[in-house]
């Protein structure tokens, strides 16, 4: 059966009814929720997306045709109810935006059926994502889901409200781009007009921001798609939504300002939080110097310590030779943890392991004042006291230990603190914590490639008081670099840009690209910026992330409609998919022999 | 030289100052227009996005290292400049904003220079499009330009606030889609996780904006990027942008009440313009009748007349044959052309066969009464008087006609009609005329297939009051489809969806698809057809078109930041380009042998 809504029109939505309406005929369609038959009275919930709506249907008042109907219903049945709104007559359901209201019907119209639905359509869903997201489309009526969605669409006008206000243009870049192999692998789209060649998709609008800025377009922006054929994490996505702004002369401080003002706007008026401004600031150096990590946890403090200078005269020789190489010897004290079972520190010390650490050394001080240790042995009495107390630990407290390279020492360290943090409990889920981490090194090296990479990017601006280490030391050169950091996770990131062509040119050089294959690959920006050029800078949200920490969600999939699994397929549709072979042949393309079947 | 601006902060854009800011000490930034030595004083025009502004430096006020400076500024130099705002001394330039003031500069800085730009930075540019595509970035410094990529970002913000406002939700949906091999053709990308397979990029979000309507969204939208992998027309481009929308439980006439209330506000907020609600409507039939057409130009008359019964009974063959053939004959009325010299009519006729014609009879009505004609001969007197009378023909009027089908009928006079109007210029440029065409055929019969192809889309719903045509005469079934019509271009269009299972699958039946195929193509929407769907309907803009029109272009190239030529290639980048043979071995497919060179 499907009727038509033929002569009704609906005038509310479900949950846009309360008891201000009582009295009114009303006309409300949405699918239903569930169906019940209670002594002759049939109640039904009915859902939009608004909410619930209890209908009741009484032959008396619906007319035995249409009660013979509601007899029928059955959950996810799309229909159309008119009826006048009343006081519930069965008390007030406080869970419910309409618990005060009920409908009693006069018509109904079952315009649509429906099967049984493979999953209840309900919160907090038990069922197994998988089959979730081949169903997306019911998946997707459950109201938690729904929510994000909502959520995701307001928070992208707030953002597109406020970028206006500020003078922002939203303009768009293209999707079919051009092949640029620096950074993550492109996907490419093949030509049917010129044979042998591709287009690929764009990991962001980077470059023609930039030549936004190079053509005066002074504040842009963009809620842009970006494409990244990688091996997909639990939060990466093959495409995936940026926002993306890049201003025209400004410095660090002027883009920063403006988007404390807009991360202030969207958290109180998405979530009701207020941002305390400014978001304070830590460099790059004293964010891994003191958590490890370049996007630091900061609603707790297990904070790491450098004791290099105190261990520096001791035996211990894997001490001794971490601080010989270069390195550093640095621990964190994990508060009250002191009579942790060795089984238990046993597994911190495999966790160490699998972040690269040789090793990982500790003091448990017990609460009599002994002290377990996997080192002790090696040190002298003195040594451990002075290395308990630059630790500050007390009776009861575990001291952890890493000595490697900075770099190994940093990456133990900060995963340590955050895995014991959550282990211990100590993470306030209610705060939220920005932070600005600025200075970024402006390279790092690769042993993979033999060769400094960007570490933000090609286009990014070295500090001027630093300008003088390029050539000389590269690695020691910082960044006009800056990333916004909100519960331990980035959030979005951006720099100002380098904008004279002698600058950029010599950054290739560094990267050890070759004049030639640079023009081949960003000559156009290089030529650009032969035309007068205005300092500019930018910045870019990860915008699925940030919603999802709006959302409190785990994962990404939760605030995109239609997402891609692991292996970038989406269970729904079947893409991607074999296409006809003319298809191929049109475009001049074969499959490659060893994949045929 | 390349100046840094540390220590300065830009306080107004150049056209936000006027002489209610004389006297107080500015800092402006920007590109030079053009500078020039008057007498010791130096006079720069300063441009940015907001406009022009007059700099003047005389070495008293500037110092002489400033001045020094200024002297050496050419086009296209980058600058900053500190200064008093004063009123212009030389007099009010009332061609511009700022025409009232003047910068007295007290300090310059050159952030950036330039070189001789390959053309000049000028409003209406004569410089061929190739060469400013090449060089977009520039070209996009062009005040007309310019104002063009400002009014398409705020149309999108005065689109997107509006459809909020009606509790529309904006919902991203995938790029990397499922190619179905319906409709234009699909650009491809290859999977590199799945060799073999690929996805297709999006020709528009139909299929997944129903599957929102499924899932209880109610309003959706979206602005976006959608792909063709066509031969390009003047008003095409690969990827191009729609302003997609689809709501549920509703009827044509709510979505098209809506879709008047936004474009009366966009084309008031954006152009100032009063647009006449409620919009016209006619029926598809009505437009081929009356303008033989299905996206008339009402802005004037020259309506076709169906002249069929008054030569009925004559002994023009081709008349006759037309009318044997189950064809018509019809005519215009070019009013006052009837002394249009042979040689012009014989272009008409030629531009008619190029419409489908078999030829063009005409009527020449010359001021004094006598007549010229191709076909009198073959008429009676009393015959031509009737033909003349049925078509008002009066004292120099010329009269055309076609005998043919009337699918060539209504083609080559709709054309003919715009031709001759342009020619003598009946068309008032001032005017907007919105028109909705409404009431299509569901399907057409293509000579090419051998089958009835979908008009619109296979998603298309039947009016109810055809359904009952769907297996006898499909030809005859009209769609619940409406076209938004501006001065004679489709600027949208829409439909009603079928909403019900057994009414899709019939649908796809009529369009000769295997069901096996049907599933394997749009399986999912089937499917999520089986678990209660709302009567649905939506409507999308070709967002390109509605702001060329808007800005008053000739070319969507105009209105869209970084276009693509005739071939699909872009001029900047060089994109689409010759990739590494590992990024085609990492996707498992290989340049077909005929393509390597």
């Amino acid at each position: 059966m499907s009727e038509s809504m033929k002569g009704l029109k609906r005038t509310h939505r479900c949950a846009e009814l309360d008891s201000a309406n009582v009295g009114k005929i009303v006309t409300v369609m949405g699918w239903v929720q569930k169906s019940r038959n209670k002594g002759g009275i049939i109640f039904v919930d009915l859902r939009d997306r608004s909410g619930l709506l209890q209908i009741i249907f009484e032959e008396a008042d619906a007319g035995s045709e249409n009660f013979a109907k509601a007899e029928k219903l059955r959950a996810e049945f799309v229909v159309a109810v008119v009826g006048r709104v009343e006081q519930r007559a069965g008390g007030i359901n406080k869970n419910l935006k309409t618990g005060e209201i009920e409908i009693r019907a006069t018509e109904l119209r079952i315009l649509s059926e429906s099967e049984t639905p493979p999953f209840p359509i309900e919160e907090n869903s038990k069922t197994k994502e998988d089959l979730r997201l081949k169903y997306r489309y019911l998946d997707l009526r459950r109201p938690d889901l729904q929510r994000n969605i909502i959520m995701r669409s307001k928070a992208a006008a707030v953002i597109r409200n406020f970028l206006s206000e500020e003078g922002f243009l939203e303009i768009e870049t293209p999707i079919l781009g051009k092949s640029t192999p620096e950074g993550a692998r492109d996907y490419l789209v093949p030509s049917r007009v010129h044979p042998g060649n591709f287009y690929g998709l764009p990991q962001s609008p980077q470059l023609f921001k930039q030549l936004l800025m190079c053509s005066g377009y002074d504040r842009y922006f963009q809620i842009a798609k970006c494409f990244r054929d990688e091996d997909l994490r639990a939060d990466r996505q093959p495409e995936f939504t940026q926002v993306d702004m890049e201003l025209s002369f400004v410095d660090v401080d002027d883009v920063i300002e403006v988007n404390e003002r807009l991360l202030a706007r969207l958290f109180k008026e998405i979530i009701d939080l207020d941002v305390q401004l400014p978001i304070p600031r830590m460099t790059w150096q004293e964010a891994m110097d003191r958590f490890g990590s370049d996007k630091p946890d900061t609603r707790f403090g297990m904070e790491l310590q450098d004791v290099s200078d105190v261990v520096k005269d001791c035996e211990f020789v894997v001490f001794k030779g971490a601080l010989e190489d270069g390195g550093s010897v640095r621990g964190i004290n994990a508060k009250g943890q002191g009579s942790m079972p060795r089984k238990k520190i046993d597994a911190l010390v495999k966790f160490a392991r699998d972040y690269g650490a040789k090793g990982l050394a500790y003091i448990a001080i017990q609460e009599d004042g002994t002290v377990k240790s996997s080192f002790a042995k090696f040190m002298k009495d003195e040594e451990m006291r002075a290395l308990i107390k630059a630790m500050g630990g007390e009776n009861g407290d575990l001291l952890l230990f890493a000595a490697d390279k900075n770099k190994v020492v940093y990456d133990v360290l900060g995963a340590l603190r955050l895995e014991l943090a959550e282990k211990m409990e100590l993470i306030d889920k209610n705060k939220f914590n920005f932070l600005w981490v600025t200075e970024f090194p402006l390279l790092e090296w690769s042993d993979e490639e033999g060769r400094y990479t960007a570490m933000h990017h090609p286009f990014t601006m070295p500090m001027e008081e630093d300008l003088q280490y390029l050539d000389s030391d590269p690695g020691r050169v910082r960044a006009k670099a800056y990333d916004i950091v909100l519960n331990g996770t980035e959030i979005g990131g951006g720099s100002v840009r380098i904008f004279q062509n002698h600058v950029q040119e010599k950054m290739f050089e560094v990267l050890g690209f070759e004049k030639e294959d640079a023009y081949e690959r960003f000559g156009f920006l290089l030529n650009a910026f032969k035309y007068g050029v205005p300092p500019h800078a930018g910045l870019a949200y990860g915008f699925d992330r940030l919603i999802m920490i709006m959302a409190g969600m785990d994962s990404i999939r939760d605030v995109i409609a239609f997402p891609k699994v692991k292996d970038a397929s989406c269970l729904m549709t079947d893409a991607p998919n074999v296409v006809d072979a003319v298809q191929l042949k049109e475009l001049g393309i074969d499959i490659a022999e060893e994949e045929q079947m």
